[in-house]
């Protein structure tokens, strides 16, 4: 995932595979990246399945993991509407990574700095001349 | 803490009592507003202690555990030097209480937001006429 969010369950590097319809991991019959990476059987039904794939899938959700814990992440799709949970994903490994780079301000510093640059922006706007 | 973000562990009602030098919640001996959550004793130099006071911390502590759980964010804090512990609990009682909020987006909705106002904002600048 880059730097540059969408909402909307657009293009994403995530680690997502997005089908959102499968209800295993690869299609292989293969543990999903998240129960690949818990070294556990994927269930069919696993709540991860369709969004961490078996490589990609893994590594990020590895982040996901130590920062939210995989009960807590599990819980909060399992609660989420099937046509969200792929932004829920998206999102989450976002802040999770953010987290993992930077363990103090994690992706709140990246809000900081859109403030402060909105901030700034609006007041170079004020002191254009108007004709 | 509101929508407002600040870096360097200023202002915050976050529940966070932000004096990062006591080992126990309210310095009554009564546990701190984490392990009070947690219903657990407080154990001197207790890691959340000096952050999660014991009346509005247990309340703010309540979205960081089910967001992050508990465990996670001991880890976390404790990695983090002394002096920068405070703003890492900010941020981190920012991000559960915007993942209550909005389950699908968190704050990461709100750089979306963000990210949309500057582009909106620059481009306005553009059609400027320059005199």
């Amino acid at each position: 995932m880059s730097a540059s969010t969408s909402r909307g369950g657009g293009g994403s590097s995530s680690g997502a595979s997005g089908s959102g319809t499968k209800s295993r991991g690869s299609g292989s019959g293969g543990p999903c990246g998240a129960c690949k990476f818990l070294r556990r059987k994927c269930a069919p039904g696993c709540v991860f399945a369709p969004y961490f794939d078996p490589d990609q899938g893994a590594t990020y959700f590895a982040s996901v993991h130590k920062v939210f814990g995989a009960s807590n992440v599990g819980k909060l799709l399992s609660k989420i509407p099937v046509h969200k949970r792929l932004d829920a994903v998206i999102t989450i490994c976002y802040e999770a990574q953010a987290r993992m780079r930077d363990p103090v301000y994690g992706c709140v510093g990246q809000i900081f700095t859109l403030q402060q640059q909105v901030l700034f922006i609006s007041n170079l706007q004020l002191r254009l001349p108007v004709i």
